[in-house]
């Protein structure tokens, strides 16, 4: 039996999230749905990553073991042809049949994009957070320093989460682009909590604003107390950008 | 009274496209709308192209006059509030009391995205016209080139349209980018006909699927007839990019 790992990218705007959920459309369902009439049968998917409702995916890997012999390349098309356009396997490949795409993961990569002019471009509506009235940009990319490294980052968890371990290992956090109109801050990490990376932007930003100076991170992480940080930003503007194995 | 020129970006999808219509929403009439609540009476609007239902702008141009007396820069701000997010005044300027925003534009440019490989990347579904299998881009970059100049434009004028004349000068006409996923036509000129952007895209890509050769378009043009030309693109690839005046 073939062992696939998908490659996906998704607009998240109208589902509940990557994780079947009782009400509303989730990807997982959809891509379930999608393998069952291809396969005959009910086919698990693994996702590398559960992005929350309204986040968006460049490239989501997902895994899954099916009772049909199909080629790769097959695969994908014939997913396509049975998903809405909002979700789309950008590759299929075979891959051996150990491999998770949650478990195997040894790296993600996320990105969110801040739209702070005043006037928000309707094309980006959808993928940005506004924050209209100007961030100090240089501020925030001395701040997002600070978060690489191995953390407790029980001050960016979801309040009601229960994980066995808070510590995660972050290898990169920086401002990959700033513009008058445009940042774009990418974090890539072995592990991400419920919403830690929203909560680590929405603190960026707090920073941008000139609310909090460059200091407060550090104590902030080191709180290790949810109440600490900056709100959570909105889910629009995160991507999950890139798996790696 | 002041005058304005407003420089407007919508996302086409959910209008009836830039002009008034019986059923469904357009921009003027949102514009129009926004207006009269900020000037306290009707306030006519007029926009340099009218794009149709589902076709984007980035740079529509409108004028209008206003008897109240508004600041340009108080002027973006207060429409954006009244608009829905699909709309956005992206600058307002002052302008002479005689400017026309159609009558005075000299040139137009559009642009039409097309995206070419098998998967539709979601985030770019609701503005691209999806042609997957792959185009020979190299003969439509050829033959865009001999729509430049001044022609009569019959052949790719939507059917019933009556227009005084159906000569334009075309300025420019060129694939401003070509990758193995996306094809992007650019088109420069003094004014265009209903449909016109949209047929000469179809039948570029008629010639970039093989299906008509390079000598092909010269005849069409030649034709004056609009059953010789391509079908036409669909809207959602179709952007409205800049009025020069």
């Amino acid at each position: 039996l073939p062992t696939f790992k998908l490659t996906i990218a998704y607009d998240g705007t109208d589902f509940v999230g990557w994780q079947r959920q009782a009400n509303g459309s989730s990807v997982q369902e959809l891509l379930e749905a999608a393998l069952a009439d291809l396969a005959g049968g009910h086919v698990a998917v693994h996702g590398a990553g559960r992005t929350d409702a309204g986040v968006h995916a460049i490239g989501q890997v997902a895994s899954c073991t099916i009772e049909r012999n199909l080629a790769a390349a097959t695969m994908a098309r014939a997913l396509n042809a049975r998903l809405p356009p909002a979700v789309r396997i950008m590759s299929a490949d075979e891959a051996p049949a150990t491999f998770h795409a949650r478990f195997a993961a040894r790296s993600k990569m996320y990105r969110y994009r801040v739209w702070t002019s005043d006037a928000l471009d309707p094309f980006e509506r959808a993928f940005v957070w506004h924050v209209p009235g100007g961030l100090d940009a240089a501020a925030m990319a001395l701040a997002a320093r600070q978060i690489e490294g191995r953390h407790d980052f029980a001050a960016f968890q979801a309040a009601g989460s229960d994980t066995r371990t808070t510590e995660r290992e972050v290898f990169a956090s920086r401002l990959a682009k700033s513009t008058d109109a445009l940042i774009v801050y990418e974090i890539t990490g072995d592990g991400f909590l419920r919403h830690m990376v929203r909560t680590i932007v929405g603190s960026l930003v707090e920073i941008g604003r000139g609310r909090r100076d460059g200091a407060w991170l550090a104590s902030v992480i080191a709180s290790r107390d949810r109440s600490q940080a900056g709100p959570s930003a909105p889910p629009q503007g995160l991507f999950l950008v890139h798996v790696d194995y």
